[in-house]
């Protein structure tokens, strides 16, 4: 079992073929698979605790902003979605929807719908909660001492996906929807723009994936926003994924819903609300942003194990000690703490080769592994490998210093990862002033692969959507957002790098998932 | 808002009308409401916290008994359910049924599942995974060396409900439901035993429910099951409460599913299976045990907040000085730990009247409510409050000395919720040894309200399903478990306190939500 220096664990690369690369690193890290059942998916243990580490430390972030978390129900009458027009339009096209309540045994012994069991009403699986959260806020809110409204909710959605991929694009996701309703426009605005500002400081700080953020353009607005705010990370292939959105309603919801209170001044008005969310998409984009052709590359704060120890015994007269003393470090490891937290460590005691799982914690993307054998018993060291490094590099250390150099270790892994992003981002990001230069950018230089090509452009748009459409058709490029950063922006009046009419700054293109 | 001190909070009381009173509660606890979907809740902020709680304590001890979590489809598909046949009868009547995967707007401008989009099979919202894990067991499963399989999920689930009743009976409610697979017949039963363990403790030392555990009979088993063991709790109208279940599933699930794995002897066999599982079910039986006519009564481990003080500012001029104590307390109270977790403090701020506020918290059922006014300033005191106690009742206390006692108070709360529970069950539990004995324990005196009545009834009985349909018909009991404690079930041979046949040991009979 054990494999060459040369050959890398994943086939194909990821300069070869990123997309089958993604699927190949999603299964060799152990992340999730496909179920039967078309576009949904099974999460495994080890993708399912990068999500418990998700949720766990974006919840603590979510409270200490004031929010409180609930649990409506997962199925919306059909009526509801016919209520706001433009939100229907967005999402009528990809809903399961529920027509009976029971099951029966048919004339052939097979198991059908039971046609006595038909809804009066069909229920809609949620793809969304704006409109049933819509109504309980209409039920609770009489008066602006009601206000605002500040909650969220960790729950499943579904929206159809005829060709999904595995955590980037899956008919059903777990994700969370924060919900607030505000007294005015202001309050709101502020609470949409806090709410974005906590993904971005998230996606950094935890997921070290370096973001821009901004706002959405009107074609790409969620159905029923008046603002849909953004932040967009590169992945390695240079494409966009979209990491968590934030969405001032305006008063769009508050009139379908009847989400009405009476005013300091004693005028009955409509409330103002926001909702924003991020899912187990952020799942994919940690892997097309860190991974390698070795597999999974963890950042240490939302790896399910910072460390795992693996005890090499080749020989049955050394094998106790060596055990015990992995199982003595493991716990003196434990006993330390990395940003806010236990460390997570794992000792690996399978009776299977040491190459094999060398490698499996490799693919896994374990953020720090460490070796500890028979002549590290005699040496006093333990031998420490780092997976942002490559994987045959081994530390050599003192077995008392590891425990305290744990967590600075852990530390420079996250920065690490980061650096790395954000250096892949900003030589791949460009300020394009010229038609050609633009399609130049964003075409592959010939049909062959890699087809790893473009990057971001920040280029001038003048606000007409014809020109979104343009490129949408002709080079699958979209605007991402209009960045908040004036930097970015380049507030100097200009003229769109397609059309030639005025353009107040640049926007940032690019092709996404 | 003052409120007399002989009126309590929640009409009616439940001497007087039980489920109503029930419904009164949460309610006034603030704790759930229906929504619109026909036995769909919307668990509000105060009802999810306890959930919250749940999850996390039960979490840590599924996670230390060496389960990992994951997450599995919400739709199954519907030729799963006809694998197993016992399963299917089961559960076969109260599914929600999905056929359509699409929505469009109809002739007449309404929304509508398109008919272009009906599926080839329609898919169940999931009652519960045993058959999708199941195949998913079967391909993870090869060789004796891929055992056991340990897992678990927390999710959403569907058993639509004609009669639906917040958190007791909801068409969704929420649940983790743990599924393994297993070497052999004995290694799988312990596990199904050990989680019941699990259940059993978490049940006393976290919800202060007191439980009986044992085993269901054949007519009361899970579809599927070879055995079910429960945990059953009694509620303060002397009715049982099933508060979580265990199964050993034989090889059943194994062979509709087809786990298959080679064994030490290099033969193919059948894997053993198990699965348990506990739901929002519980804060209905928390509700049912602990509240009383002034609202919830909440034990402290699963509190949203254990403490809440309460700053009383009559004058303006003292104003700041409370408002700064009060904050100052918290801090403080927040720094220290009750079992395992730092204290849960809120300081409630809000412009309202003093009494209607403590009143709030009283029905919301706070186990510890600090007032903190000038004169407490001046005497460098504050007033305590217990839920456990008269609600008048206050306990002044130097303030030096609240931080030190806190810990301590909440352990005493725990404890005596706990205790109550118990004394009321113990007093309510009875041998009887004659038919009439056991009618009359469980039919009403009168046709009057109140209509409490009955309790546990330890009885013989031999094992004969017919008294099982007898009784429930004519007295609406049925036998809740076999209990595990010898000295409970009295393992002395007698005659069927029904049927006069033969007994080897007595069993649980109660009337059970």
């Amino acid at each position: 079992m054990t494999e060459s220096k040369l050959k890398a664990a994943i086939t194909p690369a990821r300069t070869e073929d990123f997309p089958e690369w993604y699927q190949q690193v999603v299964r060799a890290a152990d992340l999730a698979e496909n179920s039967e059942v078309r576009g949904c998916m099974v999460i495994k243990a080890w993708g399912y605790g990068i999500w418990e580490n998700i949720q766990h430390q974006l919840d603590l972030m979510i409270k200490a902003t004031g929010h409180k978390n609930v649990y409506f129900p997962l199925f919306i009458p059909l009526s509801y979605f016919q209520k706001e027009a433009a939100h229907v339009a967005g999402f009528a096209k990809e809903c399961a929807v529920v027509t009976h309540h029971r099951l029966e045994i048919g004339d052939h012994g097979e198991l059908r719908p039971a046609p006595s069991a038909e809804l009066a009403e069909p229920l809609v699986v949620r793809p969304t909660s704006e409109t049933i959260i819509g109504s309980a806020f209409a039920r609770w809110v009489q008066s602006y001492r009601d206000l605002p409204i500040l909650i969220n909710q960790w729950a499943n959605v579904v929206r159809w996906e005829m060709r999904p991929r595995l955590f980037l694009r899956t008919s059903e996701f777990l994700w969370q929807e924060g919900h607030t309703a505000h007294e005015t426009k202001q309050e709101a605005i502020e609470e949409a723009v806090e709410m974005l500002e906590v993904y971005a400081t998230f996606a950094r700080n935890h997921l070290a994936l370096p973001v821009y953020h901004g706002e959405k353009t009107e074609s790409e607005r969620f159905p029923g926003a008046v603002q849909t705010l953004c932040i967009e990370a590169m992945v390695q292939d240079r494409k966009a994924i979209q990491a968590g959105t934030s969405h001032f309603l305006g008063q769009n919801f508050a009139q379908s819903s009847g989400i009405r209170y009476v005013s300091r001044k004693g005028i009955e008005e409509y409330a103002w609300t926001t909702s924003w969310g991020v899912s187990t998409r952020l799942i994919g984009a940690l892997i097309m942003t860190h991974a390698d052709d070795d597999g999974m590359i963890l950042p240490p704060r939302i790896a399910p194990a910072h460390v795992v120890i693996l005890p090499i015994t080749p020989k049955e007269e050394t094998r106790s000690a060596v055990l015990e003393a992995a199982a003595t470090l493991k716990d003196k490891i434990a006993a330390h703490r990395y940003a806010d937290e236990s460390i997570r460590v794992e000792l690996d005691q399978r009776d299977i080769a040491g190459g094999a799982k060398n490698w499996e914690w490799i693919r896994r993307g374990v953020p720090v592994r460490i070796e500890i054998g028979p002549r590290d018993l005699s040496a006093g060291t333990v031998a420490l490998s780092r997976r942002d490094q490559p994987v045959k590099e081994k530390i050599f250390m003192p077995s008392a210093e590891i425990v305290d150099q744990l967590p600075v270790i852990l530390g420079e892994i996250q920065r690490n990862l980061y650096d790395r992003a954000k250096e892949l981002r900003d030589s791949n990001t460009v300020r394009i002033d010229s038609k050609q230069d633009f399609y130049d950018f964003f075409t592959p230089k010939n049909n062959e692969k890699p087809e790893i090509h473009g990057g971001f452009a920040l280029a001038h748009w003048s606000g007409n959507p014809d020109v979104e459409t343009q490129i949408k058709e002709e080079l699958k490029v979209t605007i991402r957002c209009i960045p908040f950063d004036q930097e970015i922006r380049d507030d100097r009046p200009d003229r769109c790098v397609i059309s030639g009419e005025p353009s107040p700054r640049r926007v940032l293109f690019a092709k996404s998932y």
